[in-house]
């Protein structure tokens, strides 16, 4: 069992530190060093991963003493209360979980919610366990619909019989086994709006694929699912966002994963993953013109940023998206497609670009 | 069928106009007054819901016809894209279906989503059907799980057979049919988390029950459910939120309805509703008080607002609960219970007092 071998390297983390303190040395943490100093894009993976630099942390040291015990503490909780128990828990329970009085003094282990996340991404590091692994979640979010059968907790789930609503993502996604995948593809939309309209028209009923929806910024439970349809059963993931930057980076975090998650890329992020649109390019193609949205400031910062990212900044078909974007001063969004039609979208305009191929990469 | 129904009602209302331009009139709409005079609080129904003034609406009238014209396309693109089609669609969509250049000038019928999104409420006003049965919806959002069978879309879809996710709560629940309703109660909560923490501890299976969540404020996808498992079913509601003043105002928005949606009143709320935590009351008796989370101004603000609303402001109960707020200067989250172990939610409290019915009304 996955839980067991989580908890053999919690205990092990333990054991180290007691030993040392049994020998009278200043008990101290070893891990690979997380900021920005330390975060590489790696050209060759393709993905953004930690460098080799490694940071200690010691109790016997003012600046670090509260540090090492929120970690300790924190790996106590994991192994006692989730891994102990089978149960799961999201970050705010751990919060609550590790805050507490540290004896004879007035002081709070923790007195605010970062603190226990950061001794999380800590023991991510430490262990090279996801904190999924080690049984903590963010928030769910998100629907997915599609030829797939899974078994999910003792319960067999058909994602092509969830009438107009999908099933409900969970916030941890490593445990379901996919019992039947006769899925083509995946199509991932930043949406929930435009995954009514295709799960109304049955899209992946006609096209044979899985399409998958959250609201904004892609939940890690989806992305690991994302990665597993990928890995495990070889099926392409199209991503379709709004024509802006944020569409942009929404779907690079998919692809080369996040800065502040770049330890847990090697479990999130899908280098084969390829953007479908909205695109400058569709706008000419599908006259969307009348459909732009003026760019505000903060929209040209964040172009201007993002061009200059390590994994966009070589990328030739991308920095002409950009620079488009700069030049028609607008963006746009999935649903401005409606205004071809209602179903333009899934009828012609999704069809079409899957089957050319016109993706970029 | 209820699409015939709205379409028929559609078709009398461009009707009436096309025979009122035959007759050389200028063309008039006529309807129910929405702003905040005439928003009543019925004291007897209990709910929030418009009063008797009209408000006529007419061509002819440099300061109407624009939003005469509309209202009119609006409801034209819903007859004919939508309930023509048995399709549904999103109030951006509608947007994007609406907007085009008025011919022989240079102005769009409408610019902004907010113009078209008034039409729509005008035209729930004018026909008396909800923006869903006009086959228009909000986002989705939300998860539910529990001892219930649906038929929704051809597809049955048992509750409880949901694995770790739950079904994912579409935006248009009025078409949705109960095959079976084994549950006694309904438990609403504001976060995913917890709902996530109650199906994992399987809270429904052990107390015959359905949990529903959405992620902040309620949909009108999830309420209009509530509502039918209320008045279809005759299962009592309960609500979870925070213990905060942003909590009690969710709640009230389930039992009462809100002003914006006054007009929808009737289709909406659950004056049966009962408010079952987190109370101030809860903070001293499970010993919260160290999980305290400090008011700020806005807080204040609104706490202030909130008591003064017609539906708090004779209810001794609440009033009761915002004075304890002041008094201890604080809030608390639901999941700050998670400190007393993290199954005592679903194990201890929730099931304490709801057999021991220790609600607020």
């Amino acid at each position: 069992m996955a839980e067991n071998k989580s908890k053999k390297v919690l205990e092990e983390f333990g054991d180290k530190i007691v030993s040392q303190i049994k020998k009278g040395k200043n008990p101290e943490i070893e891990m690979t060093l997380r900021n920005l100093s330390n975060i590489i894009y790696d050209t060759k993976q393709k993905i953004l991963k930690l460098g080799n630099k490694i940071q200690s942390r010691s109790f016997f040291n003012l600046a670090h003493s509260k540090k090492f015990l929120q970690t300790v503490e924190v790996a106590s909780v994991i192994k006692k209360e989730l891994l102990g128990s089978g149960k799961h828990s999201s970050l705010r329970d751990v919060f609550y979980m590790v805050k507490r009085t540290i004896p004879g003094t007035n002081i709070n282990l923790v007195e605010d919610q970062t603190e226990s996340d950061k001794a999380l991404e800590d023991l991510e590091v430490i262990t090279d366990f996801s904190r999924e692994q080690l049984h903590v979640a963010a928030n769910k979010m998100g629907s997915v619909a599609g030829k797939v059968i899974i078994e999910d907790k003792g319960d067999t789930i058909d994602w092509s019989k969830m009438g107009s609503g999908g099933w409900s993502i969970p916030s941890i996604t490593d445990e379901l086994k996919f019992k039947k995948v006769s899925a083509k593809y995946v199509l991932y939309m930043e949406k929930a709006a435009v995954f009514e309209r295709l799960n109304e028209d049955k899209f992946w009923d006609k096209n044979n694929c899985i399409i998958i929806s959250s609201q904004g910024q892609t939940t890690r439970g989806i992305r690991r699912m994302l990665q597993r349809l990928y890995e495990e059963h070889n099926l392409p993931i199209y991503v379709l966002c709004d024509g802006d930057i944020y569409g942009a980076y929404i779907y690079s975090v998919i692809k080369y994963g996040s800065i502040a998650l770049a330890h847990a890329s090697g479990r999130l992020t899908i280098p084969g993953v390829k953007y479908v649109g909205i695109t400058m390019d569709d706008v000419i193609k599908y006259d969307l013109k009348k459909h732009f949205i003026k760019l505000d400031e903060k929209d040209y910062a964040r172009i201007k940023q993002v061009s200059e990212y390590a994994w966009f900044k070589n990328n030739k078909d991308w920095l002409r998206q950009f620079k488009m974007m700069k030049e028609f001063g607008a963006k746009v969004e999935i649903q401005s497609l409606t205004s071809k039609g209602i179903s333009f979208i899934s009828e012609k305009y999704l069809p079409e670009k899957i089957k050319n191929k016109e993706f970029l990469d």
